[in-house]
Parts: structure tokens; C-alpha cells; sequence
């Protein structure tokens, strides 16, 4: 089963993008397909007007709800198994587990506001889903869908080989990464870690363990009180 | 005084990618501008190797010190006043006072993990400050630096114009954004909400002021207590 993203946009000729590039580019057509709708194809006045001034009054500009209908209803019937996601700094976090949830899933209908935002009824109406990529402002939706894009291709079957497991171990655990080393042996008058070039493959296991942890409890005390809070 | 991105990369032609286009695109060259280092052109062996296994074992591969020093020495110079950034899911939360405090600044340097990770020692060794975008785990970097350039370029003079003001504001206070509304006065059996129209500005603020607050309590606990802790 193909993963199949539908993406709603006033900048389509920003997709793919860097998602054209390496692995995710590579599997493209085969593990996954990439479709755009022009947001602007949807509006029905001389100007193309997508977007409106803010009932209320304010700075910006706000996305028209009957616009974007026409264009979610066209790019994702009612009968469309996909959930249907709005990229905003609204949103609930994404996460590795979202993450997780969506590749296992039949694909995505992703809208990527502009401006400051959509009109809140269309979020309503299309029962739309706010996912947020992080705790900043970007100039739209558009790189956040990317990133989610991204994050979901990579587990797709087929698109990574085994390189991605060792990151995707650490974060099953909440952890962050142990520290990597490789050739040279010396670099700048620093050695590798002795106990990663001793062939015991136990103590290697352990040291990594010991070294997320440190990593983690040191910079993400939310995170590291999260995991103890699990574990009881 | 523009604002200069290098961008060290095994995947140039992913950039500038999205922020070509839009107002980032527009601004290139003015407010600020985008030159990216290609990795591979630094090693010194045949197969132009920059990646290698592990010490101690595991899958994937990391990004050899070596060749990052010397792609790092000739992108920012002892002397550079740019900030080292790496994009790694271990780094610190990127948070939008951190990215105004880059656009306030002279640049930044981006280096873009890929595989596993880099060696640790680089990391060390150039005083790389570890920037995260989220907690998923991505394919490499090189969105990610797309998410920190796009939040600091719409920041830097003459980009936006008035268009950032009330995202921005809102995020200010750590709230979430307000709902937004705009014509038509009816969408499919919805109105815009009768304060948004009475013209009464006190109320109107007080009202996205009220609603700010319920959805940051409502979705974001963690913001609102932290928030909370704040006033005191």
C-alpha cells in the first residue's frame, strides 16, 4: 500500500522540494506519491482572492473558509480514510508516536496556512486535525509539511534499509542519542572512548545507556521526568 | 547588515528549496543571503568518503570529524562571529526567542547531520551549539535548517512588512493564537461570532485575549503552567 500525501497549498511549486532529494525522492511513485492542490485553482472571483481581512479587525490576513472547502472537498471527499491535517503553531505537538501512527495509515490531506491563519470555521466544518511542528513562527505551512512528510517517509518499508534504527531506538525510549564516534582513532589529540574499541559488546551496550541517559537528564529535564514518571 | 546562512550539507541541491520562493525568496540577496558547502568536497580519498561505522558497533553511519573540520574551517573561520549551529534531534528546543536572537545577529553556520549522527569530537572540538526542531526523528538536517532559516528571515527588516504582527504577539506572551474569522458573515450555517462584528474594540481584545488563553489551557498544559509560573 502506497502512502499518498495530498497537499493543499498557495505555493505548490515549493513541493517536493528537498523531499525530492535522497531516499525520500528515491521512493517516490513506489513507497509513497506526493500530490499538490493549488488553493488559488478554488476560488471563483477575477482577483483569485484566497484570503480576506480579519473579521474584528488587526494586522494580516485570513484564509477564506468557502475557498478552502472547495478545495479540501475536491482533494479529499468525504469517503477519504486519510485524516485531513492543517500544519499551525495552534497545533498539538507532533511527536515520533504521531509519526509512527501516520505511516502505518493510508496517507495524509495536509493544508498549509498562511498569512495569520484560517478561519476557524473551516477548521470546525472539515473536522481538520492542528498539528504543530514546534514552538516558533514560520511564514506558513508549507516547510512544516515538509517536515512531517519527512519524518512519516522515512519509516515507510522499503525507504531506509537499517539505517534508521539506531536514532528511532533511542527516541522509542524518550532518550536522546548517545554520543557516535568513528575513524580516525585520534582526532586533534581526542581519542575514541576506550571502551567502544574493546570488543566487549555488553559494556559498549551498557556505556550507551548510561551516555543517553546523562545526555537526556542534563538537556530535556521534561523529557527525563517523563520517563521516570512512566517507569513509576 | 544582512543576514549570512552558510549551510553544510552532503545534499546542496535541496537548497535554498522552499525559501526561494514566497517573501524569503523575494528577499534573497537583500535581507539576507544563502550559500551552501558541499561535505563531499572536503574529504580526501578516492571515493570521497565523509561517513563511516560505528565505534563499538551498531547500524547506520557517522559523519567523520575530519572532513567536517575542514568543511567547517573553510565555511566559518576562527574569526567568524556567526554562531556553529548542528541540526540534531538532541540539541535544545528551538524556541522563537532563540530564532529572534539569530535574526538580531550577524548569521549562522548550519551544519546538517545525516545517518546516525557526526562524531562527537567535531562537536567539541568547533563548539557546535546542538539546535532541535522537534521530537521526531527526521532523514537529516537539511529540513530542519529550512524551518530555523524560514522562522529568522521572516523576522529580519523589510520582509514580512506588517503581515508578522499577530502571530508574533501572540506567541510573545507564550499563549496560542486566538481564533481567526473573516468573510462570508455566513459559511455553511456558521456565523462569525457577533463580538467580532460589534465594533466595540475593548471587547473584541478582551475576547482574543479570553479565547488565547482557553486554548493554550486547553492544549498546552505545559505552556500555560509555565506561563502561570511566570506572573507568579
Amino acid at each position: 500500500m502506497m502512502f499518498r500525501a495530498t497537499v493543499l497549498t498557495l505555493y505548490p511549486e515549493m513541493f517536493p522540494g528537498p523531499l525530492g532529494a535522497s531516499l525520500a525522492g528515491k521512493a517516490m511513485g513506489e513507497a509513497w506519491s506526493l500530490d499538490t492542490v493549488f488553493i488559488r485553482d478554488f476560488t471563483r472571483d477575477r482577483h483569485r482572492t484566497a484570503d480576506d481581512t480579519p473579521a474584528g479587525g488587526g494586522p494580516g490576513m485570513v484564509m477564506k473558509a468557502d475557498v478552502l472547502a472547495r478545495a479540501i472537498d475536491a482533494a479529499s471527499p468525504s469517503d477519504d480514510p486519510r485524516p485531513r491535517l492543517l500544519m499551525s503553531p495552534r497545533g498539538r505537538p507532533l511527536t515520533q508516536g504521531r509519526v509512527r501512527e501516520l505511516a502505518a495509515g493510508p496517507g495524509a490531506m495536509i493544508l498549509c496556512g498562511r498569512f495569520e491563519g484560517v478561519d476557524e470555521r473551516i477548521i470546525e466544518a472539515r473536522g481538520l486535525e492542528e498539528v504543530s511542528v514546534g514552538d516558533y513562527v514560520l511564514s506558513g505551512g508549507e516547510i512544516a509539511a515538509l517536515v512531517l512528510l519527512d519524518a512519516v517517509v522515512r519509516l515507510l518499508p522499503g525507504v531506509m534499509g537499517h539505517d534508521q534504527s539506531g536514532t528511532e531506538e533511542s527516541f522509542e525510549a524518550g532518550l536522546l542519542e548517545y554520543p557516535h564516534y568513528t575513524r580516525p582513532q585520534l582526532f586533534e589529540g581526542r581519542e575514541i572512548p576506550a571502551i567502544l574499541t574493546s570488543g566487549d559488546h555488553g559494556k559498549i551496550a551498557k556505556w550507551r545507556r548510561a551516555e543517553a541517559e546523562r545526555i537526556t537528564r542534563e538537556r530535556r529535564p521534561d523529557l527525563w521526568s517523563a520517563i521516570s514518571a512512566k517507569k513509576g
